[in-house]
């Protein structure tokens, strides 16, 4: 069930509703009851919270705010599905969703066709502020698309038994892409961020003018095969290519490889993937690689990272719904690498970090109320990754999307893009 | 489906497999996949891992290793099933048995029922030795029937539902019993310990000779009531009445009352159960406690915990099938105490933490191979517990019987009866 | 023993080592061999430490590299006195530094005494590069003169005995200060860096523009008053004046005041400086916060923090020796704030937390060789502070001047001055 | 200054308590004021911290509590050196001991010296309960002379330049000492436990009967060459030797030889000791073992540890005086095995674990007061051992003394002693 169009355009976002709701049902239709309710680690949620928490934003912000007489599907899911709207009261430690056994699977289910049918009922009276409302959930709801993807990627990869999610049909053997091309990017005055046509999130605005030396960006990202050459190369031995707080996490947790990644001795390198364990495919571009990995790399490399700023005058005029992303409910997976002139697969197959910290835009607000704490309040610590992934859903992506995780963290399909000064 | 008689006895022993492991999936049967397989702490087992691990004994111990020809239902399970035996080889972290969404329940329970089609098929011809690794693997498994009913009630307590396991209709009010009376003991030579006439595990002998001085034990168990008694006089607040490491972890866990209960402004303290919360019994045994509190009470009493000597003495007469115990899938709950002239609830209700270390007896050899890691490797920092309670199944119990747990742990039904010199 | 002057003027080098390696050992003097050595937490060092690595700093780079011949003092030292220069081999553990007892703090300011003697006698026949070497080196020990002195007050901050280090008469009651007034900042396309003309550190190069969006600075840092208005407000107790990773970090430490305040009944708030403890004074700029506390303020005001562009750009022709710095070995105190025309105490007295992530300037290039790793790598999880501090030793500062720490580091004198959106 | 005699007796303790409190004095005098703040782990001490605890112990329970006017030397130090005393109010974190630079090694001697003068002023008038705690002070102090001794071992040891407290004369070659020989102990009822005359610690009685089966216990400890064996055979390797904590606590901590061993290319096994850094002599016992070790070493050996009986049972009859004991302020060096018709080596050179877990005899009554939590509050989770070590004072040994310390715990001079049942 692709998602055609994008949400923001209003005739349309009835369409879109549905289309996304059973998407996200679509992606969690081969887990079981338990594979929804086990949460695998601190920064993963159970599949099953996902999809609660996801309908109790509808349920919250448009139902119980905007529509009269509207009788919550159960008073207990406030205080369990709220994420970490501080406004909204108490709620269940971010730590213990993976305790709540109860309600099951099928109940949530049951809670999401409830709260799908009071906002069909009641979409056509909804004040325009709440239309928009929608708008923004339906947008969250792609990006805990994404994140029930990731979260059961890495549950499943703590099983012995490394259960795929979805039989893949092998890939064809891809030829080997050409070397890096650099192409020159804008320099000058650049403007960036979003213009407030069509729906954004408050942090990609307020638009707004900077400065870029001259400088290229490569023309694709960085693969599997150059990534063996840099572990080959000691690349996780040598601290003078790291930063030091990556230096300091590569020793104390034993890094040597990108996230599920292991070495077989009958099958050399394999990675780990919602279609089970494979080997590792050079064509590719790496994924699972943490910001301390990226940048060890490009440093290796005699290059950097791109700024924030540099990728979205590149990818400003460039289609993004374009690449791989996702569109159905199947294995996603970044795509090999193919020759082209220009900037290739700046959107989808993975997400590339930049060398930004996430901080407000000059002229930042926070939306007023609740919703409010959507952005704003992770602005520290982290950085900014650019141009979404294969577990994208396809129409969810911008050319000012910023998308942000700490330096650390490696289980969102992120790779790299190196770029350098010249 | 009660079980009647003891394992022991050899005739009855086939009868008693069926029994057993009807009880123990009788006891699962209220669970969803989903709440058989979270693990709520690294102390707890998920209900899935304790029905495969069981199984995983029989088929090892007795299939695998006195049955031509037997192979095994799945080769991965040896590694995911396998608890603690070092000399099984590797196995899977402890503390990730909650990561194993798959095999489904729906799997284990057909795992179970292929180990037991193949073990009662091969029964008659199994060597004397084997049939005596059954009898072990029946107590074995009525062990973790109780662990299972602990586990998932932990499980349960974590959820802000409070969902019960079983409806239960609420305890008639029981009169308060009569205070305590003390029961002199016997003292100077006493003989304790298995003498291995039936079934015993290993660490129950060699029976052997000790020497006790002058003493009494309580006619009952410390009640709730009396226990309140104890929080209302500070109990908790006074580093005086506490050994150092409970005065330590009492300040560290911020304890104030036995685990589970809740004082609620509006029906006071209570506790919760198989049965969900209800308000605290005080007629009933005090249960969820810590040797550490179990201790600290007794000091505050001006008494102190007895022996396992003298508990052993005291028990050896009386007949270890009494008492509330275990006898069909239903909530598990210490029911009030009674008037009695003797010692009364010796047997069942609840554990009662003795002042005893968990050490070898003198003479005591562990039994021959991997099932010789049953015990004795357990033998530093835990504190014997006696007589059973109200989750041990009946049949399971004997006077000569050693629980054992750290003195901070507390999910099992632990109680506390006094003792004093004379 | 102030400095007169700039280090960077080469004509002065060998007095300003002389009168800087002199102010070193000034600042310990009041120390014994017990309080050199002890290392109150982590993020800390010993001030033997700190007296001996300045040292290793010049023997290693300057003598041992370009004096022929020059033999080390102790050949153990390079191991025990390398902080993180991970191309100068192996190094003692830095969590570890306060277990060296020995060598004694006689020792080391032998050693200091040993280096000195033999830079002096060298120094006529040095190289320039190794000249500039030397530059780098007292600019190094300066920065340490500033731990040094923060380092100590968070050990004396933790014995109960509150020890001062320096005794200082009372401060005279200072008047109340105005209230803020907004100064406005330069708008358009600015230039920021240092442009090679004279000593920088890499990190504040190369010099770049970049664009301001109109805004206006505070004339002066928070206060302590207002300090206590923010907290009598409740600003240590809702969720939603703090970055999400602050309010983590309050309620994890149990955070309501600056570091090194204390409730007294009799006395009110008093804080904990080198002259003891003492009541909080009202009039003087807040200090000892985090990014995280200055940040919640800024939030809680109306306010934000100022970027670091904005902040040299309004700093750039004012001088930065003025205000109060460190001139001599006395309690280092921020003065109360003074009233003032145009931006006041941009220079002394607290750093000022910008909001600006520790990333590179465009075109930036580490400096080669083990120094190379001064800055570069420590561009993460950091936030950009500006300004120095009453105890940054007047002679180190320039507008173009880039400190960082952690959000929630507050043991040096931090501080915050507002900014907005005009 | 050796000690003569022993405490106990009356008409001497005037007499012991000027040698006494020299040699804790004596053995501190290697130390400098760094040495002796320094807190090298949670489980140590700061060498200044014994001096002054132990002087506050006089100062407060004989100075304060039982000579009319006498006032403290300062009022801040019961709060500093309280050690654990729950009834003497609130104290100072036992891990931030080694927080306080403050007071100096120099003032903690004058404190020492204004105490013991008015404690030998005070001492003809005092009334026999508090010549009795003059006694226990005294006591107490040994046992301080030893915790300094090894905390400050346990300090020296992170040095990287491994510090020597005294130079020591290197051993001559001792020749290998026998094999074990196996000496049958007393069976049947034996009576232990400390009949009341004299001193004694609490916890040594009341006297009781006990029962032993027949057994035997080897002559000597088993030796540094006998240990170098089972690390030979993979005895740090193989789970099956090890309790379940052992093995845990070998893995987390990657333990593969005792404490302060460590292998040099060229030097082979060497260990650490207050003469620095020295070969292993294979005929000395092995000591710096914690129960854990001492545990898998006898299962190894197909032995296993002797009960605390019968250590106490066979040690009756010995001299306790004799033995590598602690005479002088000197290096505390175990001294190899020699030839013996009996059992050899029971008192001194090695504190030998045995199988007991710490906990209350028959009939145990905590003494009064305050200093009644010196022993019975310490009885969970500990194991006993017996007949002192090199590191013990001469004349503070009994037959009846009982040690303990937690399992993993080996920074004291702990070895083991073989029993076996015959």
């Amino acid at each position: 069930m692709p998602i055609s169009g994008r949400i923001s355009s209003p005739p349309l976002r009835q369409q879109s509703y549905g289309a996304i709701r059973a998407l996200t049902q679509a992606l969690a239709s081969p887990l079981s009851d338990a594979d929804a309710t086990v949460q695998a680690m601190d920064d993963a949620s159970p599949a099953k919270w996902h999809l609660a928490h996801v309908t109790w934003f509808f349920e919250t912000f448009i139902l119980r705010d905007h529509v009269p007489g509207y009788r919550p599907f159960d008073e207990n899911f406030a205080y369990l599905f709220n994420s970490y709207y501080e406004a909204e009261g108490p709620r269940h430690m971010r730590a213990h969703r993976g305790m709540l056994t109860r309600p099951s699977l099928r109940e949530i289910l049951n809670y999401r066709a409830h709260v799908d049918a009071a906002l069909m009922d009641a979409f056509d009276g909804l004040p325009e502020h709440a239309r928009d409302l929608v708008t923004l959930g339906l947008h969250h709801e792609q990006q805990h698309q994404e994140l029930l993807l990731t979260d059961i990627l890495y549950l499943f990869a703590q099983n012995p038994m490394q259960p795929a999610m979805w039989a893949t049909p092998s890939a064809m053997p891809a030829p080997m892409p050409d070397p890096i091309r650099w192409i020159a990017g804008e320099a000058g005055v650049v403007e960036i961020g979003h213009d407030g046509k069509g729906f954004a999130f408050d942090c990609e605005g307020p638009v707004h003018q900077a400065i870029l030396r001259p400088h290229a960006l490569a023309h694709r990202p960085v693969t599997n095969g150059e990534w063996l050459e840099f572990m080959a190369d000691g690349g996780y031995r040598e601290a003078r290519h790291w930063l030091s707080d990556g230096w300091a996490w590569v020793q104390a947790e034993g890094v040597e490889a990108p996230l599920y990644w292991r070495h077989q001795d009958n099958a050399g390198w394999t990675r780990f993937g919602h279609d089970g364990r494979h080997p590792v495919n050079p064509a590719a571009p790496v994924t699972h690689i943490s910001l301390f990995e990226a940048d060890a790399y490009a440093s290796w490399a005699g290059a950097r990272l791109p700024t924030e700023v540099e990728w979205e005058s590149a990818a400003k005029g460039l289609d993004p719904d374009s690449g791989t992303q996702l569109d159905r409910a199947a294995t996603p997976r970044p795509r090999a690498c193919e020759s082209a002139d220009g900037l290739a697969q700046m959107f989808g197959d993975v997400w590339e970090w930049t060398g930004s910290a996430y901080r407000p835009y000059p002229g930042f607000r926070a939306a007023e109320g609740a919703v409010g704490e959507y952005n704003g309040k992770f602005m520290s610590g982290q950085f900014v990754l650019r141009g979404g992934s294969c577990a994208t859903p396809r129409g969810h992506m911008r050319a000012s999307y910023r998308n942000f995780f700490y330096p650390h963290q490696r289980w969102q399909f992120t790779g790299v893009r190196l770029a350098r000064d010249i």
